[in-house]
């Protein structure tokens, strides 16, 4: 098997994140998202006395609960250098071994590199229904959510990457995750991994 | 097999065309382009008086010659006529069995049926590298005509449909030619028309 790493960017109650985790048990490979990026760039010692103190004053325990909430004008944010030390550890886990990595904008960040780049979107209906089953207790409130949650990374991207998120050409293939159901849609990708890595 | 249609929206120099053709030559079933769409037209009878006559003065022997010359600013233009007509061939073939139809708007034209709707696109280079294969003599005049065409496509989609041309929300998939080449990109679509037609 190559060295391809699968990234995977996608609407926000689309089913992409479980998708990610089909795809890589699957092919028996580790799936890294947020949570796991972040855990291992606080163990990595990467990051440094500024952030460790601007993190005491933030509300989560997380160092990254200041991510996006202001930026500075001049000079390097504490976003830029949250970016900078994630874009570290993504590269780091790419260049161990094919994995899926699910957001972060790694498809940006390993634009270099061997990758497989898929965007999962899926009907607001379908979307709204698997918000309410686990972040929102009203459709209102779900659609509300997943309307937030991707202009934010909508903006998110665009800040670090000067392209637009969900843009045709920054991806292999975009994929409705509604059409063909998230256990469906998972085998599609391994099926296309294959057809790629043969 | 179902009667499911598959429509093929494509960027010019992408190869959707010849993947449409793949495709319904894997699957055993017929593909519809522009110009056989507009043979069909022709000897179906729907085209009237009216069409019949502005053709005369077309410099090219097909009535769709006049298509998207100019639009009237009130009633209804020879476009709206020529859209309607192919409108009603495409869903009368769409009726009649499964087979896949590239252009013409198709993914809107049936988005009441049954349909698995495809976005191809390609990198730049390799658009290029395909048109001046056949349809222009220099990387500049690829480039130009590859932009033309698909403004042009975007802004009829946009007025016969109300929709963005080329935007996620339309397809049921969006595949970049270039990672996979066309026969491999085809061989996907199959797979895809199998997984959801089982």
């Amino acid at each position: 098997m190559s060295n391809k790493v699968i990234t995977i960017s996608r609407e926000f109650g689309s089913g992409g994140k479980y998708i990610g985790i089909l795809v890589a048990k699957k092919l028996g490979i580790p799936c890294y998202d947020r949570d796991i990026i972040e855990k291992i760039a606080e163990e990595s010692g990467f990051v440094d006395d500024f952030i460790k103190r601007v993190s005491e004053y933030a509300p989560s325990k997380s160092i990254f609960a200041y991510s996006f909430i202001g930026r500075s004008s001049t000079g390097e944010s504490i976003e830029d250098k949250i970016f900078a030390i994630q874009k570290k550890v993504i590269r780091d886990l790419a260049k161990k071994g094919p994995c899926v990595i699910v957001g972060r904008s790694a498809d940006y960040i390993l634009e270099d590199m061997d990758t497989l780049d898929i965007f999962i979107y899926a009907n607001m209906s379908d979307k709204i229904k698997r918000t309410m089953n686990f972040k929102a207790q009203t459709e209102k409130e779900a659609e509300k959510l997943i309307k937030e949650t991707d202009k934010r990374r909508s903006i998110n991207y665009k800040y670090f990457t000067g392209k637009n998120w969900g843009e045709r050409q920054n991806y292999t293939l975009m994929l409705n995750s509604t059409e063909l159901g998230v256990e469906k849609t998972a085998d599609f990708i391994v099926n296309l991994y294959r057809l790629e890595t043969e």
